[in-house]
């Protein structure tokens, strides 16, 4: 290792983040600065990748999960010689620019992760690494290692202290993950203050309790920290790594260095006095030396003969594992069958089941159709149904299992379902109860940001659960999601809604789908043919029941109270149509035609149903309509009799609908 | 201690957690049988209540994590003499019984906290526990000791994975709240597998890494924990104690016992059996014997003897501290001047600051106001503004400070308010970023479910965030949390009606209130009175610009918004109205009459300006109208050029106003 070209790397990489920051007036300066030998040996050395093949499938993954320290990134992604031109990192947080102010997968090449909520970047590297696990058992063979990369994530104080870092801690070190390496950036400061403000654990030993492999250096001293970093690499011990580096956050600016101002952007004012310091040279701003672009030019020609030296075994791989290598190519491009809906057997007239019963029987010709198709449950399978029958149970001792057991760690299970989805190897789900989406909210936002194509199976979608009670009875859930954007929610009606569900999810590549599945048995709606129900299910909005007479009054209703309305309608007579709309986000999409031709403007007699809160139906009933909905928590009692008790009834539909002018 | 009659007591309390299961076909077993001896130990006699009053202040607090145990918590409540009748315990589950599925503090005497997500209990006795540390180091004199209450906090395996949990771990050990016994029902079993599933941590290890004191004992030697749990309260070492009670999940049912099977209400089928071997006479149901009814009367006069002893110091220290006695009286009774709005100074015209700046001057009036008001931030004061300047810091060398280091804890922030408002000796309130409302919202939901008049302090409450980009800019945020039933969200669109807000939240008393404040500037709209714009806020939507002719077109707008809704009307002309709504659940908590005065039915002109997503608007626009909202992610590149990308301008908004018909 060239310490000496690496050592300037490093005060050229600080320079880089300083301009940056001090250009556009914002950003945080103190992890760029205090971990630049941490780059310096990883971008510079330790790291396996090709910046020519940012893609490759055997790299090592970098999560930078502290991601407001992203000029970090963006420094050691320009300087190893990734698409991130000069001009873009002097853009840095402009509009257009590849350089936001927290890293984004799908703005910038080398971007592994989107990051800048603290905490989910830990968890996405146990989701890589997870992903990284189940690919080696899966696709290497006795004769080629094809897959044996190792993820590393960067975190700060502030990543650590989160409750989601520490249940993806916790469920690494029970899994075994030890192709995992989590780097502490151990500086001793937060933002707010200085960190023993808020926290005095012994790290090392609180991680060891958990299964961990630790090791502490200073993290300014490039050999230590690269013999640490290869013992990590190298120790396959089945325990997940954690390096400690002690840093000196800000290190470079000595009027902030080592204090809570070294944090953000304030060092950024004392710019010209760092540069000095710094050896960079004076007047210039976002300088880099020939000899460090001479450096990394040369070690990206090395990088890209390893990366076409893996070639020549991935192709001896391929050659000898026709069908295994077909396969990782559909996985690798995240193929499903455009068939898939018709993979689904239908469900009898007689099927008389919860819709999160007939997912669990959806979801095993799911399975079938696509091989790369895993789930996982926290700790509910008994309850939420999405078993996959014969896929078996990851564990150390089983990795090409399909089921992942994430114990009562639901925030954890959405962060590790971000980073298996940025990996792109799998095609993930997971299951809770629909009420406590909240406690993985903040990861499925990310999901619906960084467009990854999770699949949410929550069961248990309303006040139908019953005895358990307002704290279990989702009953603004359903509403709240929706307002997540690039997030398709769908609460099917039946069992083929369920499935047409299912395949909508499957179907979408662009962002994350969330099913919102029945706890109580819901009617069959058979006297509609079942591909009506599945393709309204999949255009978010069809109608039910066409009325026969001249249209007096629409009823729209969702899950388990279309069959509310359809009944209602029945009373309300021939001039009512009923319109199933499981996902208004789908259904948004459809042409303004088809979406008259189900709502037709003209009839403004409506009334929508949902036992949930109210507020998202207006935009569908208009200001002349009526909801039928639940704005207040729920209650105790068998499901039937909380129905019933908060106005959810066809009498009550009926007199609505009637009541309209 | 009575081994005998409580060991005789611990099998009928699992006798009526089996009859009440049985009854219903629901509910959970496994905790109230595996931890009968325990809860014999506590309520029988380690606990420090008084059934006679179960408000005593002075009282050990009990919090239930594992909420799902209800039953556990029921029999004990019930067997120690609470008004909860033995029909209460038969109507287990049943609408309009005060045995909810799980325990909810406004229906049961005795019952702490509202349970059953999981995790969030051990943050409510972490937040129980501080209050305590806080109360004591407040009232407490030399001469007098009246407050010195323990809090006691039951969890299973289910809890402590919670990453909530984890985080108030952390808090508490950092914070040295050796007041606080946590019980960890240790079985080895969750609620689909056998624990070692999903975990295999050195919990006790990890408990001591975090400055805890941990204890491990077989929990069915009654002896044993009564003695573990003597040593925990005896210790005064800063340090907070857990008891790791290894305990046989639905000790009872040999069918079940041990075994995931026990977790749920399966064991119920086999009631006949059970009776007999806990033996109890065959035949009966809900049985208490008159032994144990003797001895728990026997009890509650010693417990009613105890309180009476303790009402003689409480006296004695009232006659002696009249000042700080009235103080304390004021604390527990939540009193707020009526009049407080009038105690936060009116600003300037001139004044020109962000919401969060106005924010940070009326918290110092609030606090003023409200010696017993104390706040928290999640490592953001800098950025949140909500310090109170002469507050002090809490830490346990300084437990009267009223500030609240949570560091990077948002979620455990949430739990932990939502304690201290269990035990309503403080009035308390928190704040982080809006975006990161999503890490503390199944909390938020909580505190929303059981009436606790807790303040959110939620600043960078749009994409006026600007660089940080879109993970850090709220679009759905804000209505995300509207969805959520009896949570007041109040956006002010200035300093005055940032005054308003505040007083709002504060005269509050049956929920929570959330504000959300701009990290930009805005203007301060002076041409409106000072007061109207402060009832404004409180009344929820008022109307900000009257129109000056023929009413034509309303502009209906929120916090930064306001001000480009203004001089829209003007450009528009001398028919637009402007309608200020910075908290649509209490405009729509006014008589219909006002609503009536502020949007006219027959002005169906609307145009709703919000920088969010627009769903939640159309209730208000109707069909006829139009929203200028945001319904996408936002962008990194500073405020003024995200707004302007987005469309959030006065010209879109004129446009749009035009453009209806």
């Amino acid at each position: 290792m060239n310490t000496d070209i690496l050592s300037t790397a490093a005060n050229q990489a600080r320079g880089l983040a300083i301009d940056a920051v001090h250009a556009c007036s914002s950003g945080h300066l103190g992890l760029p600065l205090g971990c630049a030998e941490i780059g310096a040996v990883l971008f510079g050395e330790a790291l396996q990748f090709d910046p020519s093949a940012p893609k490759w499938v055997n790299r090592d993954r970098f999560v930078l999960s502290a991601g407001h320290g992203s000029m970090f990134l963006y420094s050691w992604l320009h300087l190893a010689g990734y698409d991130l031109p000069l001009d873009e990192v002097k853009a840095f947080r402009q509009l257009g620019s590849k350089t936001p102010g927290h890293p984004e997968n799908f703005e910038t090449v080398g971007v592994e992760a989107t990051t800048g909520p603290l905490g989910q970047g830990v968890g996405n590297a146990v989701g890589y690494a997870l992903s990284g696990k189940m690919a080696a058992a899966t696709y290497n063979t006795a004769d080629h290692t094809i897959l044996d990369y190792h993820v590393v994530a960067l975190a700060g104080d502030g990543c650590l202290q989160e409750g989601v870092a520490r249940e993806a801690v916790a469920f690494a070190g029970h899994n075994k993950l030890d192709n995992l390496i989590l780097i502490y950036d151990s500086n001793d400061v937060t933002l707010d203050a200085m960190a023993d403000v808020t926290q005095s654990e012994d790290t090392a030993a609180q991680y060891e309790s958990m299964g961990w492999d630790v090791q502490t250096v200073d993290g300014h001293d490039m050999v230590a920290f690269a013999k640490a970093f290869q013992a990590a690499k190298d120790n396959n011990n089945g325990k997940p790594k954690l390096i400690i580096a002690k840093t000196e956050i800000g290190r470079g600016i000595s009027q902030v260095a080592g204090t809570a101002k070294a944090h953000g952007e304030g060092g950024a004012n004392f710019a010209d006095e760092a540069h000095a310091a710094l050896g960079l040279p004076a007047g210039e701003t976002f300088y880099v030396s020939q000899d460090v672009r001479d450096f990394f030019a040369k070690r990206a020609e090395e990088r890209a003969a390893q990366f076409a030296e893996w070639e020549k075994t991935f192709d001896a791989w391929t050659e000898a594992n026709e069908e295994l290598a077909c396969q990782f190519g559909d996985a690798l491009a995240g193929a499903v069958p455009s068939d898939i809906l018709e993979q689904i057997p239908e469900f009898g007239e007689d099927y008389n089941g919860a819709t999160r019963a007939a997912g669990g029987d959806v979801i095993q010709a799911v399975a079938k159709a696509v091989p790369h198709f895993i789930t996982g449950s926290a700790d509910l399978y008994g309850s939420t149904k999405n078993y996959i029958k014969d896929g078996g149970d990851y564990s150390d001792g089983n990795p090409t299992g399909r089921n992942i057991w994430y114990g009562i760690r639901e925030h954890a299970m959405g962060a590790i379902m971000n980073g298996i989805a940025y990996d792109g190897i799998w095609r993930t789900s997971g299951a809770t109860f629909a009420v406590f989406a909240d406690y993985l909210r903040p990861s499925i936002r990310i999901a619906a940001l960084a467009k990854l194509p999770v699949v949410y199976i929550f069961t248990h979608d309303s006040v139908g659960v019953g005895e358990d009670g307002p704290t279990h009875q989702p009953v603004e859930t359903c509403s709240g999601l929706r307002v997540i954007p690039n997030l398709d929610v769908i609460r099917p009606g039946d069992p083929e809604e369920t499935a047409g569900a299912y395949a909508a999810a499957m179907l979408r590549t662009d962002g994350p789908t969330l099913l919102l599945l029945s706890r109580q048995n819901v009617k069959t709606q058979s006297q509609i043919p079942a591909k009506d129900r599945r393709v309204g299910a999949e255009k978010g909005g069809y109608i039910a029941r066409k009325e026969s007479a001249a249209l007096e009054t629409i009823l729209i209703a969702t899950g388990s109270e279309l069959d509310l309305a359809m009944q209602a309608a029945e009373q309300l007579g021939a001039g009512t149509r009923v319109v199933s709309m499981p996902c208004m986000e789908r259904f948004d999409r459809q042409s303004a035609e088809y979406r008259e031709s189900v709502l037709p403007a003209a009839c403004t007699k409506r009334v929508a149903v949902e036992a949930g809160v109210s507020g998202l139906w207006w935009k569908y009933v208009g200001t002349a309509g009526q909801v039928v909905g639940i704005d207040r928590f729920g209650i105790s009692a068998p499901g039937n009799t909380v129905f019933s008790e908060l106005g959810m009834t066809v009498d009550n539909i009926v007199e609505t609908a009637k009541s309209l002018g």
